[in-house]
């Protein structure tokens, strides 16, 4: 299902395959055109570090150019999603950095969440456990979330003193749950069980630990063999229109499905529909 | 209840009573002031055709300077909403077009999206069964929904390698369901069923799937009994403050709220509580 | 647990100290860092008159300088919240103004959201029994809100020939509950019951009548014991994100948080935690 154009190549000053790329802060398993990202540091409930948050910004930003990943799966090892930027490796050294460096921070990460929206893959965030802190931010930053009955997830920055607003939290969880609800998460720092979770659309449905990482493949891996050039132009649409008046939305989305009706993809489907066959998408 | 202006007229260059229409695409009837479009062609599902777009744009656009309705029903025939634009009238014939031709197809359907929108009339969808592709674009550009458990909505744009940016889908329905629900919707093009669309604030309420009609007009008569010019006025702030920041839109309140407040209505509500009366509403 | 900065009140121009301030048309009390306002004329259920709108107004105003007021209850006396405004008191002056003194009118109850949204203090609203018309958008202005299940609470305006769009009604509640359950509650202002307010998301959670003012005042207290400094970031920009593109959010969110970095309670956070100890926060 792989498909190479060497003028694409060209126009994008090389398309890099992401498939061989050999991850350090995190595991990378690529399968079918899904990319698996583990945090892995189950010992710890796999918080960020300096690192891991570079790393994963940089991974999330090379995507754009990658056109052997599909989707993109993110999970925890070990029980846990992720207990966010670690207090000791983390929070220490903020506390002794000066403001231009604290800025330089808080901007790598948010460019981590910048870079999840701006790639073209449809983001399955895989949630079980500890999902705190910075974890939290990036359940939230996926496009869609699958959770435990037993997950935790929890906005913790006002524990240690900080505001809710980290990484986007202000604009975005509000659009997901609602704003009274994310009003109570951001002050508080309470956590948010698995089935409040579900019942507030932060997760779209709850899974059995035991098979949430295979229910999370399986829905990025039933989107990979979808039409990958429209499924793009979805998630493109989903940030643009986020603060468009509804005329300007409406004709935006005039431009960009009539970009989709030009593609071979859109043309294929129709021609499998009359041949009662299924579909083959080929993202071109 | 009519109710006739002849200056209101002259500014207007001329109001139309929309109750004599005589719709060639769908089935109209106007009974107290609510206008009901029946989609009607319940052998093959209400698909919609080219030519049903047009004169549904038309017929929304007109509702603008129609005096005599004053609140609209949408719903479909034979135990079914709408299965969206038809494979063979619509697709195949798209699969041909030029690219000019294409941006006009989906300014057209986008432009029925702003007519329900912009008319002043507040529009209940009855949604039972089968509500696909643009049908469900449809319902989603209602004011309110009722649903039926049976009822299927589905975004179903993917499965034809179209993106889910049709018709103003991604500013839309994220603000009546949530963000991530949503992008599952869009991204996927599952059906969600009844329960769920009532679960997720999709469907105000789900009927009997006999009882839909006549509730989805009973609250639609209701509200046509209301003040029609203040119900018109509502529709248009919630459309005007859709991306407008908070004090704008209070701003804004404010002044529509003191339009209102210069009605008839306003005083004739007032002078009806006070002698213990129901209040008629003439919408002057 | 207070704290007086002398040179941070020269750059206020002097702040001022609430607790001791005597309200006349609303009681006060303040415990704790927590201002409990409570609508008090129960024999009419709290009705809001031209007079409390006014100091409700100047008090939130006022709080942005009140050191001394960490967090806000809002609640009513005698099991009910607020019926909104009274229809003696004020719909009957308002039917002989002329309209610049009713777009003043609309200002003013606009200026009263304005001010609890710029407030730096987190609100919690204790929701029992009837709370209507302009009782319903206090409510909904405030940060949290703890129901009742006997709780009703309508937005009216349309009862009286008005338009839903009462200060910022329209932009408010569509993102407290959702688009197409607003435009429900704000065309029919019919009640919305406490469950369906707390599936919806307009309450935080529900009480039992005989608790709900103790528990929105732990809910309050727990807040005020937290991280003021942050707690008013963290309001401010969810205020100030409200129609920001998520690009502009993050930027906003990384120069917010990299200021609360910067703030004393940030490393008494982190040197409480290495210490094993709760942390102690002091608002600078």
């Amino acid at each position: 299902m792989r498909y190479v154009h060497g003028e694409r190549q060209m126009l994008h000053g090389g398309r890099t395959a992401m498939a061989d790329y050999e991850a350090r802060h995190f595991s990378l398993e690529v399968r079918d055109g899904v990319a698996i990202v583990t945090l892995d540091r189950p010992e710890r409930k796999n918080p960020l570090t300096f690192d891991s948050y570079a790393e994963l910004r940089d991974f999330f930003r090379a995507l754009a150019y990658a056109d052997d990943i599909r989707t993109v799966v993110v999970q925890g090892a070990g029980g846990n999603f992720c207990s966010g930027g670690d207090v000791h490796d983390i929070i220490g050294p903020l506390t002794r950095l000066d403001m231009p460096s604290l800025l330089a921070f808080t901007r790598m990460t948010g460019d981590l969440v910048k870079a999840m929206r701006a790639c073209p893959q449809p983001i399955v965030a895989a949630v079980d456990g500890v999902c705190a802190g910075a974890g939290a931010i990036l359940a939230m930053a996926s496009d869609m979330r699958l959770g435990t009955a037993r997950s935790k997830t929890a906005f913790l920055f006002t524990r240690v003193g900080l505001a809710g607003c980290d990484m986007g939290a202000c604009a975005l969880l509000p659009r997901v749950i609602g704003q009274g609800r994310a009003s109570e998460l951001l002050y508080t720092g309470r956590s948010m069980g698995g089935d409040e979770g579900e019942r507030w659309g932060f997760f779209n449905r709850l899974c059995e630990p035991d098979a949430l990482s295979d229910q999370a493949y399986e829905l990025a891996s039933n989107l990979a063999q979808g039409p990958m050039f429209a499924h793009a132009m979805t998630k493109r649409m989903l940030h643009q229109e986020w603060n468009m008046g509804i005329e300007q939305a409406i004709e935006s989305e005039a431009q960009a499905q009539a970009i989709c009706m030009a593609t071979n993809d859109f043309h294929r489907a129709y021609h499998a529909f009359v041949a009662k066959q299924r579909p083959i998408f080929e993202g071109d």
